[in-house]
């Protein structure tokens, strides 16, 4: 039996679209000699589509989609995902399903039994979870169909109380199917690996494993779908961040020599993190419909590091950068910022803020007599270069980036309003130590960022020689600590055992928790650890716990 | 048996806060002669705690709060509410569990079936459902004891696929106690009394029902605890939108007459959106350890409204105006609004944006060079006004209020970054028809708002004669539309086969659709209806479905 599995990029509710890449595939998969093709959990509607699962007209479309890529199933199979109405009175209106296709027709549907409600995942505010396994047949093998956590729920981790595979295995089944929707994270992509192999090892059968590509807003799908033998040898990894199509026989597999995953699969970390980045700005402007992208050039390297992204995702014809000097900027923020443009050979406009900032200052004198200078006229700094990049970009039909680093975001350290403005957080979810490792990788074959920006002390540079370190710790400490604190939801007992000094905890955990406020209105964060600022992580504002 | 209800306002994390309020509580219970005091669900951590829950130090925090209250419970017995790690290997770590305190120690602990998934709950995020469902013994009384969802679902509402109370009705209890946290929306009030009442008449015994007061950033709890008597008949009914405390003997409630419910509860829809949104600004300055206000007073209604509940719940004292006229300002704007300031007695300061807004035309004509004005100049009015307020906020200690309506959030009709600016949204749950009503409803007795506000035709004021009529449907549909989309997730066919035109409903659903994006970074929302932008209402941004 010949099995492709499609790896592709989806659009949430765009049915015309999914419906049309999902066909197409079909008609590939039919001509390459496919007896079946897989698709990704929910392909036909996207993932996660959220609220709209709520709307009878969204699921409505979704049935008629599935009907329409039935209609094309003549000489082949397909496995589809979609939501699909509970039939029983009791329980949620939904089951998160898996349709096996043929012959026109729906032949059988599987439902999925685990279903994840922690961090990005909201499943069960929408499903009902099956109860019940049964076999699928196709092409005449039994065929154990399960959908991405269904096979997660391994020996550590045991977060269900229920255990789908135990119940199909019953069934005696020949061959371990799964259709997944697993979103990228640095530790993500062995952990998938694992409990893939692991469950091989278990059951001791075959395992054909399809995901996703692809960013849904803050959310990327790496792809790496793969096949497992029942030896558990990868006989095939799919390619990662990009769209791909393989198809594997079922009879020779085990015979397949171990293949060394792919040259992708041993990308570095920080290689990763770039390309899921750089995915994720690309999807996001081309699923919103927009092309141009805007951003503030201050001279650090947040936004350098940005800018770099944003010209890999878009194209450099597409980016434009806005120096907006004031008093209290630096000749050389100003000259690396132009020489970062010019090495990457970009468009950039000098807008300096002077006379709009003295002009605000007088507007405001009346209400702030003579008040001394402090953190009010360092906003407003900050406010005015907003103005000045949202007003370029409502003008000329351009998407601002927001260049927050995860490190300034979790402590507060930016203002709201000012540099935490753009549509799009790109590097909100990485750490300031690592956004110089990701400029030192971008650097490693010639000088794309002027090492000037690199290796100069971080500044806000809104007041007279102001530093990062005047107000915060070395990032080295700061960004350990946020680590143990956000990834690890360690508390300050813990801390303070791992050798940090309490004053110091005490200091930065209630940053962390007084900043709820500031980071309810930050733009989506492009998620790229275990546990990013935003849909994954719901804090409360008000609360006072460690604040 | 003399059970008494304390109907509190708890602070999510605030421990010291929230154990003191319990322990002072169970010792006036005990002096006026209860045998057992209830408090309300997860009273001693506040709710929602959300991913405070994932943090093994907060639930130690949790467990020695239960401990230091039932060191004070001698004489008397206690039911609190706090999460309990769940003993099993499988399923979740905690359970949602209701602790029964006495002789100073923890005597029995029981656990919540039914979690509520949908809006803005999250609990099946932390909480394993219980299974088992055992009497609680007090006073040598029988009791069916349960946790808010678990009296929910009844008849028409088949969410679940078990029944605490079918479990627990076999065990032959005299008496049922439930103790809740359940947000406040308009239709909710009603629904509750009506849930309960059917409990009461499924299984015939008396029902003592606390919940919380109080608002928790955006979910406000509405108070409103109830005793029924085993016939139905609602024998005590607490405060709304205030704390109470008040004890009934279960001997006597059978013969205690029917009581008209509270004055407070034949409350008009309008009153109780008013006392929530006061309550709503009230509790968000005083939990974030707040006290002054500020907002920009447009001369339109909106602002006005929110201006008089602010004062309503801060003080005239604390609540700070600014008046921002431009050149497209109406002088009539600038009079009103300052008639409003003088009806209120409360402090106003005007701040033209004229020069400002010249001084960033000139700022910005290297790049705009020629090009005609359009919603860019518009926006840079807003966001200009933005400046100014956040200026006079970091300035002086000030926290800005949202002015946005649920009308113009929902179709993006405002600018991000400018009037969409604010530390919470105030009136962004109330439509602008009902915003109408509002201001009627104040000014009932006397003008407080001007009429002039009231009665001229709403408009931004950006360009010379904008009416928001030039941009959107007349409110009056809009807000019916928008109603029935939110509030009932109608689709398109729905709605045009409910009289409305298909190109209206096509624009209306597209304008709501693509402005998530918008929305994403809007401040908090206090919630009044059962749909609110926020929490409970969680769409796809880079969705195509309808956009």
């Amino acid at each position: 039996m010949k099995i492709a599995l499609a790896q592709l990029n989806y659009h949430i509710g765009n049915f015309s679209s999914n419906v049309e890449k999902i066909k197409s595939n079909i008609l590939r998969a039919k001509m390459e000699g496919a007896d079946l093709v897989m698709f990704g959990e929910l392909s036909v509607c996207g993932y996660p589509p959220r609220d709209f699962l709520e709307f009878p007209d969204f699921i409505l479309r979704c049935e008629e989609a599935v009907k329409e890529i039935a209609s094309v199933c003549f000489g082949i199979s397909a496995i589809v995902g979609a939501p699909v109405k509970n039939p029983n009175v009791e329980g949620k209106d939904l089951f998160n399903a898996a349709f096996v296709l043929v012959d026109g027709k729906i032949k059988s549907v599987h439902h999925k039994g685990l279903l994840p409600n922690y961090d990005v995942f909201d499943e069960y505010r929408y499903f009902e979870p099956a109860k019940a396994f049964h076999i699928a047949e196709i092409c005449g093998k039994k065929i154990a169909l399960t959908i991405c956590e269904d096979l997660w729920d391994v020996e550590e981790n045991l977060m269900y109380t229920q255990w789908p595979m135990e119940e199909l295995i019953k069934q005696q089944p020949e061959l371990m199917l799964n259709i997944a929707a697993s979103p990228f994270s640095t530790e993500h992509v062995e952990m998938r690996r694992v409990v893939m192999k692991r469950n091989v090892e278990k059951y001791k059968m075959p395992l054909f494993y399809v995901q996703h590509v692809g960013a849904q807003t803050e959310i990327i799908f790496d792809g790496g779908s793969m096949v497992l033998n029942e030896k558990g040898d990868v006989v095939c990894e799919m390619k990662y961040f990009e769209e791909d199509f393989q198809i594997i026989d079922t009879e020779g597999i085990s015979n397949i020599e171990y293949r060394t995953p792919n040259i992708e699969v041993n990308k570095s970390e920080i290689l990763m993190i770039h390309d899921a980045l750089v995915l994720g700005i690309k999807d996001y402007f081309s699923k919103m419909g927009f092309t141009k992208a805007i951003l503030g050039l201050s001279g650090g390297i947040d936004s350098a590091l940005v800018l770099v992204l944003a010209i890999r995702a878009l194209g450099k014809e597409n980016v434009l950068s806005v120096l907006m000097p004031s008093e209290f900027s630096s000749q050389h923020s100003i000259d690396d910022s132009i020489a970062l443009c010019k090495n990457l050979e970009c468009g950039y406009e000098i807008v300096p803020i002077n006379d709009a900032y003295e002009e605000m200052l007088d507007t405001l004198s009346p209400v702030f007599k003579s008040a001394p200078f402090n953190v009010a006229e360092e906003n407003i700094q900050a406010r005015l270069r907003a103005v000045i990049l949202m007003g370029i970009a409502n003008k000329f039909g351009y998407v601002l980036l927001n260049t927050s680093n995860k490190s300034e975001a979790a402590v507060g350290y930016g203002t709201l309003y000012g540099d935490m403005c753009g549509g799009i957080s790109v590097i909100g979810d990485v750490y300031k130590t690592k956004v110089f490792e990701l400029c030192r990788f971008i650097n490693s074959e010639k000088e794309i960022i002027p090492n000037n920006i690199i290796s100069k002390a971080p500044s806000a540079e809104l007041r007279p020689n102001q530093k990062d370190s005047d107000s915060l710790p070395e990032y080295e400490i700061l960004d350990k600590v946020l680590f143990e604190y956000i990834e690890k939801r360690q508390g300050p007992k813990e801390l303070i055992e791992m050798g940090f000094e309490k004053t110091l905890i005490d200091r930065i955990l209630k940053m962390v928790n007084s900043n709820e406020w500031k980071r309810a209105q930050m733009a989506p964060v492009l998620r790229v650890s275990q546990k990013a600022f935003g849909s994954g992580r719901r804090m409360p504002i008000v609360g006072k716990y460690l604040g």
